[in-house]
């Protein structure tokens, strides 16, 4: 089994921690500029914290799950080591922001983590990228004792996948949010939409989300828009997402004919 | 066990003809001016077709489940009887499009129904609203007996409700597509996505949306941003609903610093 040394404390650090504690890794060390959130997180995993990155203990995997705009300098500020395969975790980061190691690799689960919930990991795909064909290998290796499908993904590739997941995971809760705070408003229970949410997201196992739209822009039905419009005549921006989504809809409606 | 009549051939009809059927509802008849669409339901549902609104056999409870413009003309062309209750399935419109019944409610449960696709009816909120306190009695009993929890809500309630589950449903669908489309267009298997999306929508039965978003917008992210925008470029229906998307996050975070 191979030893995982992690830098990070945030939600990737302790999701992805939980997952190599559950799978039976050995994790050797931990290491967070954030000392408080560092010494829970390593309480939980069971893992020793390092005060210092230079001491950061020799491991077959360090993963650096920190802020993408952190990458670089922590790279730069860990020992260098090619006994280390050293990986980040972002979608958006080339290989190269972890020069000067040798090793280098990207090791990104597509899945939305937070700290304080326990993740799904069924099926998330882990998405990798290497400069050699071995460290390629090993990647599989661990995704494979994770029982994570593994895809190799250049830089572009990520990038896309990245954005893509920006508007199904980011946006998406956002518009929960919103759809929130319509109904509180009026003295609605928000949680009267959690059954519509769950099988809007569950139709998609089945049906391609295109086949799956429905609603007034999706019938075309003019009179709903505009009584919608009207319901949201005091909150502008509400409004234009609304104008701007349902176009979207009816736009992607009449490409699909064309 | 009451009886229900049944009018419609859609996605509405069909999920709540298979509903009544499998909590052992006796099913009078069905008619629909799509001919080939109700005579393959009425098969499904083992119901009787009627040819001609008038024939509709009497039930305790008609359903009129037809796209929201067709009710007030099917209302009126329908028999007139107040041996039953007249309701329609709409969250957009008022009780009196059901003119000239005078036993009138609403029967709309909050959910998206597709007629490929059997509904999880779990928790599925039914919300009702009539003219007098028997009715809604009546409509207490028919959603305890279908074990959906049962909710009175006014005209302006149910619209604002309705206009929430645009939002939470099919812009948010919306959202899957563009992504699908984002991957698909980049040699992606779209269906990489399907666990995050699901984790996303799991995540609100713990925790509130508010407390759930994530991503660059929230993290303020502007490298990121600039970077998703750019690889946008091409797109600019999907940059400037990016642009809005991300801006609605960031302003949501503002007035909650504020």
């Amino acid at each position: 089994m191979y030893s995982v040394s992690i830098i990070g404390s945030g939600n990737v650090a302790a999701r992805l921690g939980h997952l190599f504690r559950k799978k039976k890794f050995e994790l050797a060390g931990i290491y967070s500029r954030n000392k408080n959130a560092v010494n829970a997180l390593a309480v939980e995993l069971k893992v020793p914290v390092v005060q210092q990155l230079k001491d950061l203990p020799q491991a077959d995997l360090t993963i650096l799950a920190v802020s993408d705009n952190a990458i670089t300098h922590v790279a730069s500020h860990m020992p260098v080591n090619s006994k280390t395969l050293v990986v980040h975790t972002s979608g958006i980061t080339t290989l190269d922001a972890l020069m000067p190691h040798e090793r280098r690799g990207v090791f990104y689960p597509l899945q939305s983590l937070s700290k304080n919930k326990e993740t799904n990991w069924d099926n998330v795909p882990l998405l990798i990228e290497t400069t050699n064909r071995k460290d390629e290998e090993l990647l599989q290796s661990v995704a494979l004792q994770l029982t994570l499908p593994c895809h190799i993904l250049n830089y572009e590739q990520r990038q896309y996948i990245h954005l893509a997941a920006v508007f199904a995971n980011n946006f998406t809760n956002r518009l929960y949010a919103i759809a929130f705070e319509i109904a509180g408003m009026h003295g609605l229970d928000p949680t009267l939409l959690t059954p519509l949410i769950q099988e809007t997201a569950a139709k998609i196992k089945c049906m391609s989300p295109h086949d799956a739209q429905t609603g007034p822009a999706r019938r075309r039905d003019s009179a709903t828009i505009e009584q919608h419009v009207d319901l949201l005549r005091q909150h502008s921006q509400y409004r234009q997402l609304y104008e701007i989504m349902s176009r979207s809809i009816i736009e992607a409606l009449a490409s699909e004919s064309a």
